[in-house]
């Protein structure tokens, strides 16, 4: 695979776990970290599942892909996310050094990256990941629009 | 105990998480956590121990308080943490709806209350709780130098 076709097949199963997430009440948000090629760590959104916080997608799979490595850092990590990471999930993502992150949709309310704070542009950022968005945006936007639309029913 | 009697207490077990945690050669950061006068969540700084670069001493505590309460929101609780809390942790303290926080010692290079990304501040902040900041500061700052200065050596 090339570069384009493995960024698309890890998107891909992202979204599968976001989906996995919604089917549980979870507002559908999935990631997936990639080293050399391989997935080290994975998780959907479970917040409620979960009691916790803090178990956005994001902080769920760089968590387990370090206990993976054995390491509280991941140089060299890419990130695949479905949604813009939130300002914790942003400030999670600098504090592991993860060296590239991919999302799909924007989320101007919560978003961190290119919306709300841009973390990674902040002095009090001290480690910059390259950013690939929209990838696969239309699919985790209309992921997030049924589930909210459904459960305003 | 008054408010004020209590506030100190709290944050003295605050700095005593925070030597434990320098002891084990982790920055020393120390939070608490209580809901209605009763300690429900408390930890030291811990990422290199647990491989986990989201193991902030508030974050830990948050999860641990939200496991005690079967709850993944703290609704009416307090914080306490020996330092100001940096980006990832503000913004984990405003999902979990915390009430009220209460900080020692500024930081200029890491904070996100005063310093920083203000986050409490920001338009993509969902919940603001009350802040009181500087209790104990200089304990604070105090363990802090002398452990970057000990390492430095």
């Amino acid at each position: 695979m090339d570069d384009s076709a493995a960024d698309t097949a890890h998107m891909d199963r992202a979204i599968t776990l976001a989906q996995a997430a919604a089917a549980g009440g979870e507002v559908p948000v999935g990631a997936v970290v990639v080293l050399d090629g391989a997935v080290i760590g994975e998780a959907g959104n479970a917040p409620i599942a979960r009691n916790d916080p803090t178990a956005h997608a994001e902080v769920l799979a760089i968590r387990a892909a370090c206990e993976q490595q054995g390491n509280y850092r991941l140089p060299g990590a890419t990130l695949y996310v479905t949604l813009e990471p939130c300002t914790m999930c942003a400030a999670a993502i600098a504090n592991a050094r993860i060296a590239r992150v991919v999302y799909g949709a924007s989320d101007p309310k919560g978003g961190a990256v290119e919306s709300g704070v841009r973390f990674f542009e902040q002095p009090t950022c001290h480690h910059h990941p390259e950013v690939v968005s929209g990838l696969q945006a239309d699919i985790s936007s209309d992921m997030l629009r049924s589930f909210f639309r459904a459960r305003r029913k």
